[in-house]
């Protein structure tokens, strides 16, 4: 997928819904255990119900690998159930990967090529050579971690290097590598006063947002300070939308948050260039 | 498996030898892609050929994942065999994991209770709550990384903090988290002199030490800087052992080449306390 499709898709949908398919057998309606696959079977009715709120869907990968095969099938299952049936839906898979360069292109086949995900998650701290090999495929985003939502990222990203935190030496360096325009960057929702700031130093990248719902963002707050002319935005919610009912409606319920999300959104995207 | 037990394999055996699985399909012996998993014969015969002389095994999961359902079938076959066949080895995955609190431990299910392995490596920008689910394990290790062996090592983590290195943070911080006793550190063989700097730190942690052969550190400089009475190193081959023949003899060449090592690391281990 272009960043033009994406951006077009933004504004077909007035949204800039990431729906998080974290999802969990001990919360899902007990019914659908009874399927031959449940997790896929969730997603699907997920999907079904919320594609035409929804921009992108973000399959956490932990939550696949917990159920070692049976999750992985499950993975690829939802992923070509995605591409087949909304190709016009952003994928991403939320890895966190970040490996040696070697690693980090097997890391980016299996993503990219063999799972066909758009983009993948990936952890700064290795540098640049742990980056670029997922950065050389075309037509494919690379998400970096930035400024995270968890009370770790005081540990590390904000502490200052020679005067500047760490996650602005990360926005910097990295944007002037290779490839650059395929970077996404995850920023956390509860820290939208940095929003400003961070698009001091990369106006137009698309930032992944998560934390809004349960982790107590606000979506008004995220475009008030991070939105740009093409929105350049992705928010995510797992949890506020997956959950939203554990019976037999909760694809019915999952819709109606994934709606009230998107409705408060399309006031924002209505009013961008 | 505990610390104790380790130490007194690196006794029994004189080596501190990990094997990276890091099996490469375009790379191993022609006539084993005629086996029905030949991913699982390559790393057995492997396995076979090297546990008298290795102490711990490091799959790396990119390669593995970058073969889809067929290669998380082989990982878990290789790890199943370690536990049945050679329970005294330290098994490692090397997955470079690290997310928010609940995903964290997700993974720290999926690598420590499913497929059984007896440490797992971890990515420390996200700080505390992205480690700690993974240190929640009894008898399980967290091996973080520090400062690793690319070239991009030089980007985020030598950048001083307030005069400070980060992986020096890194290191004194993640040294006061709770069960810091399971705590392995990632430091790259190239790097040897900094390791009497990071033996001032953390004096008595495990340091996982890849880097050397294909990659240049040597086995005598890291002993030299890096070793604790107990040793209190995990030094990884991969390249250099698995693919020293691609011919029938590959199992032989590879005992040989771990033999090589073993030798190297037989001289330090028997002058230790």
């Amino acid at each position: 997928m272009t960043l033009e499709q994406l951006v077009e898709q933004i504004k077909i949908k007035k949204a800039v819904l990431c729906v998080g398919l974290d999802t969990d057998l001990d919360k899902i309606p007990r019914h659908l255990l009874e399927d031959e696959d449940p997790i896929f079977a969730f997603n699907k009715a997920i999907i079904d119900a919320t594609h035409q709120y929804a921009v992108a869907y973000k399959p956490n990968t932990a939550f696949y690998e917990a159920y070692g095969l049976k999750g992985w099938e499950s993975l690829e299952k939802t992923i070509n159930y995605l591409n087949s049936e909304y190709p016009e839906c952003f994928t991403i898979a939320d890895a966190k990967r970040g490996d040696i360069g070697n690693t980090s292109s097997r890391y980016a086949r299996a993503f990219f090529e063999d799972l066909g995900f758009d983009s993948v998650t990936v952890a700064p701290y290795m540098g640049k050579d742990s980056v670029e090999p997922f950065l050389a495929f075309a037509e494919k985003f690379t998400i970096m971690l930035a400024l995270t939502s968890n009370p770790g990222a005081f540990d590390f990203q904000t502490q200052k290097i020679e005067a500047e935190e760490l996650y602005k030496r990360v926005l910097k360096i990295s944007k002037t590598w290779e490839h650059s325009e395929r970077l996404m960057y995850v920023v956390g929702a509860t820290k939208a006063e940095y929003l400003a700031e961070i698009r001091q130093i990369i106006p137009e990248a698309f930032l992944l947002v998560p934390g809004v719902g349960a982790q107590g963002g606000s979506v008004d707050e995220v475009f008030k300070y991070g939105a740009t002319p093409d929105a350049g935005l992705l928010i995510n919610s797992s949890r506020g939308i997956l959950y939203a009912s554990n019976q037999k409606d909760f694809a019915e319920a999952a819709a109606a948050e994934a709606q009230k999300l998107q409705s408060q959104m399309a006031a924002h995207i209505e009013k961008l260039g």
